[in-house]
């Protein structure tokens, strides 16, 4: 017999992603959060109340680990039916997993879940053994692993949780995981230098690069709890966005006249104070890292779209290492994106990123 | 602006599949059939009625030719977005395929089109310079392309369009496609040995193999009109569930008591009358294939789920051509599905699909 | 302490290929023909006696079934130096392959061994659980697989033993094998439509196709005592030649005022007799290898350079299946020739056998 | 007509690798030297004189750039024949390799080319646009690419040139190349702490790790001529050995009392000290390379067996490109090794070189 359970109803049910304790409804964030669950009955659906200004959020979904749905999530509150059909004794793994980054350019761009309807009951998901933090920018959230290679359009469509190398290499590992990441942002500033675009800065709240009063309101700008989740591996693939700032022109609020840049020497090398000021921006994360997360392994990886600031980084790392003796981190080169493995947008396509997965799941394995 | 567009306001639009005339609303039949069009604009969605009793339809699209998106079909009369937030000017190819083959288990399991909606304009679909029809049974149709390897419900969610060497194989050669295939029809009886599901009783009519009044109103019992679709090469992969319903119990209809099966000698070889029958059948259709299609070169296929029935395919084969003076026919062996390429229900997966399409669109290539 | 052993000395000695049973020197006849052994020592030394006035042969080896070396062998009787240096207690296994086919253009192109040079013991060769036969024409020769896309000599250094399907489907499925093949010869008649070049013919005895007297002493020509070795699995890879001859002008001898010429007809289709004739020699070859192989099962194969005479091979095999009620016979198709697998002298390259030996094996596993 | 031309004879031919002006004989130091002629006529043979003590040298050739043997070469002086029969006009490249690299360890182990014999002419050979020079240690060497995975002798048979990423990389970019590279040695000393096993001291001669009076007679310890062959790119693969010796016994010189080891803290980690003297050697070697090969673009790289002193390298090249504004200069990781691509004796085998020369060959194009 069908009924509808409030999230609140289903002690079995869950959650991954960082996200708030709120349960009516629960708010995905993240690339990749969304919910899990282990469920009998013929049917499932979901009931999702989806809003944006700009940015519509699209969802994926798995039933016992095979990719099955796809879709675009119009604003509203409605049911999407997940299966039907299906043997009314086995119990199903069911994964749903926003597709969509947390979009800072749009403050009211949200999936939130209410509730489940089915004819079945639910029984508890199996722990994983091991937990990964993704954190970065446009290649780990994704981007460009949808459309075809012509296309320029910055616009969700293009972006993938389930294409990504993060969820490949999970899904490699057996692993559960989590992802941090904005597109165009680095370690020091975004691709345009702006410095409030840097991923360390809003590392220790639960979501609060999403702007605004509603995310306010949503929970998204308190801490996040990081004793409820430990990593056992945390992956930082950033600095691609701060290599690309040497670029660009200078940033400048016009409001408070604030200004920012990465420069160039004449010759085309980076400028030393710059790379400088990179460098102890890495070390000063990888502090952030090891605070918020006492016993993972960190592991920095660069490489997917060159590896302009592949030395400082590893110098970074090791100048840490040095200075603390934290021998608990390394540094990972990724595969480049050329003409075989591009995607859309002039990013990594699938098949890069499932290159980078192999070798990161392969590093991770000699780390076990 | 946004405005809807009813389909017979839209010449430039491309219908794929056997289908009717009518546009109001245009009535979606087989595998892979659906619409394609060039459009302008930031958005579109589509207006579909779907009905069912049983096994609710299924949809993918494309983009640019790059996999978007697919779901579920609830019944009902709806809009669904195919996409937004894109750039205005430039002209995007949609295109959309329906998952799921035609249900003769359900008279009632239909998608139809009625309308579009977009702020842009339409453009002509260029013409493909090559036309393929595949003839066949549930690898055809796509059966176990979604869905982890474990799964043995017979249901719509695990049937692909997409993923199919049929959409691999026109992809590869540039061509335009149809699908004529049933699950479980072989071309002397069905897996279980009912001889009115042969796929060869039903090739003359747009799709008559749907039961029931419904159909009838559709229009789906009328005699296709091959001259206004003439295939370059006709793929008929048919005979694998012929093979199956040696070992199958006799099938008797309870009205009339009609009885039929195909016989195994005591020694478990085929029995030599019904091989015979087979042969015969074989020619039987090449024949109707010839003249439904007088100008195709037909290459009958088999091998993806074993190749028993080969021999007797061959000879049936090399004797049509003997007799006929017809050189334009001839065999290929597909891959066999073993343990790194299986699908869900024991059916060939993904890769033995991707395998098959490579095989047989450089045959192809060599007939051009 | 290094000493010399006649072979008849060593009874673990394992030798491979049909010849005859003189040790004293061992003669290769044919492709992949050679002998084995399980040895320990720092160091082992082949003496061979090598003899030819237009072809050379060609050797490659193995240690401990890794490739170690291949080299073009001088006339003349000479030690040649297989390894040195290697852990004395261990014990060896080294597989010495004549990488030429026996050349039936030149009646003096042998390998003979004499001897192996060593400082340790032999150890008896353990048994295979599989053997195979493969009979065919240069595909099965191994010719092309040496040597850049643009060679066009035909000479003894193009050739391969090892490179080839046969080693690896034998390496594949861990199994014994030996090759019976002639570059250039058909089922009927050669390339050049000559019918004294048929392999059929010659399949009854060790090596009857080699030429003149030097043969007749060495034994080729006497009755191959095939109690000695029975393959599991023949598989008989012919037909590609006999294609070829429907495009070739008659041939002629000059002496006897013989001829013989397999016709097209007008509008480039094969003439019926012909093709009738070719399915006869095909039937009637099927009976020899029944005959001399009572067990085994029978593959025959074709399609690594195209498919022209699939057809009739497949109705030959059918109709002699029927005929006898001998159904451990059956037929595969190999994957073709093209732009990305092709080796020199336009035959299957490298990865072309590579991939029908990928065929072969998984084919035949699911025939064990 | 056949002739003997000494090497002197032939201003066409080109010789490869490291090595003195002689040609009465020429001598062979390194991996992958040798020579290469363009030469029409139906045969080729070479006259080599080859010596060792302990470790005899083998050698490969291609003929137009296809593999086609690789054997031993016993001591003593003698002909080898490379090709016979092929057509006489038709111009052949061939390219004579040395497959093991200078052995250290014999003061005696050589292969000096004496003559060439042919029944054709000899015309210039094409210089390639690229030029690449090799440094390492065994994995440079070709250590690990022949033999069963199993193999633990440390033998010639078991180094190879043409299945190295040098080679193939050199492939892939259509360069010419040479190989300095010394199996067990590193940066600052051996595997075993041995100090004056580091590559970096005997990089200025031409080949002054070979010992003993033989090689001050053959002119190895000369000084290399530079500026007689300039690289455009100096590929640095050192530091695995580095790495090993941390946990290797201390050095010691019987005869001196001089001592040496890289040491470990109690923690398992690296003593900084050590580090601190590696990274100094690294960077004192780009000092080095700089100033042998002013225009070169230098690539460190490390990671086919681990990347435990990654961090340290990358600090080091970073500090050097900071201190002295030279920016040709990066730093690549390459593939590691695992069950799936590893060779004998636990070295990289033929699939981890072909992954390192696809991941370098590629990040060179990005450099050109």
């Amino acid at each position: 017999m069908v009924r509808d359970w409030m999230l609140k109803e289903i002690p079995e049910l869950k959650i991954h992603g960082r996200t708030t304790e709120c349960l009516e409804p629960l708010t995905l964030f993240w690339t990749a959060s969304g919910f899990e669950c282990n469920v009998s009955g013929t049917e499932l659906s979901v009931e999702v109340e989806v809003t944006y200004d700009i940015y519509e959020p699209w969802f994926s979904y798995t039933v016992n680990g095979d990719w099955i749905g796809r879709q675009m999530l119009p604003a509203g509150r409605y049911w999407v039916p997940l299966f039907r059909g299906m043997s009314a004794d086995k119990v199903k793994n069911v994964r749903f997993y926003k597709d969509l980054q947390a979009m800072s350019g749009d403050g009211n761009s949200y999936i939130h879940i209410h509730a489940l309807r089915c004819d079945g009951q639910f029984y508890p998901v199996a722990q994983k053994a091991v937990k990964l933090e993704f954190i970065g920018d446009s290649i780990t959230s994704g981007e460009g692993l949808f459309g075809a290679k012509q296309e320029e359009d910055w616009i969700p469509m293009f972006f993938s949780a389930l294409k990504s190398y993060t969820y490949l290499t999970a899904d490699m590992l057996d692993a559960e995981y989590r992802v941090f990441s904005q597109s165009g942002w680095g370690v020091c500033n975004s691709w345009d230098n702006d410095p409030d675009c840097a991923v360390p800065k809003y590392y220790r709240e639960i979501c609060s690069l999403m702007p605004g009063e509603k995310n306010e309101r949503l929970g998204g700008n308190r801490p996040n709890d990081f004793s409820s989740w430990q990593p056992d591996y945390v992956i930082a693939n950033l600095g691609t966005n701060d290599a690309g700032s040497f670029d660009q022109p200078e940033w400048t609020d016009e409001a408070s006249g604030r200004r920012h840049k990465m420069h160039k020497n004449d010759d085309g090398s980076y400028c030393a104070e710059d790379v400088e000021f990179f460098r102890d921006s890495v070390k000063k994360f990888l502090h952030t890292l090891r605070e918020c997360n006492p016993a993972a392994h960190i592991i920095w990886c660069c490489g997917m779209l060159g590896t302009s600031l592949q030395l400082p980084i590893c110098r970074a790392v090791d100048e840490y290492s040095s200075e603390t003796g934290d021998h608990k981190v390394s540094y990972l080169q990724l595969p480049d994106t050329d003409d075989t493995n591009v995607g859309s947008r002039s990013h990594p396509g699938a098949l890069c990123h499932r290159q980078a997965a192999e070798v990161l799941s392969k590093y991770i394995k000699t780390l076990m």
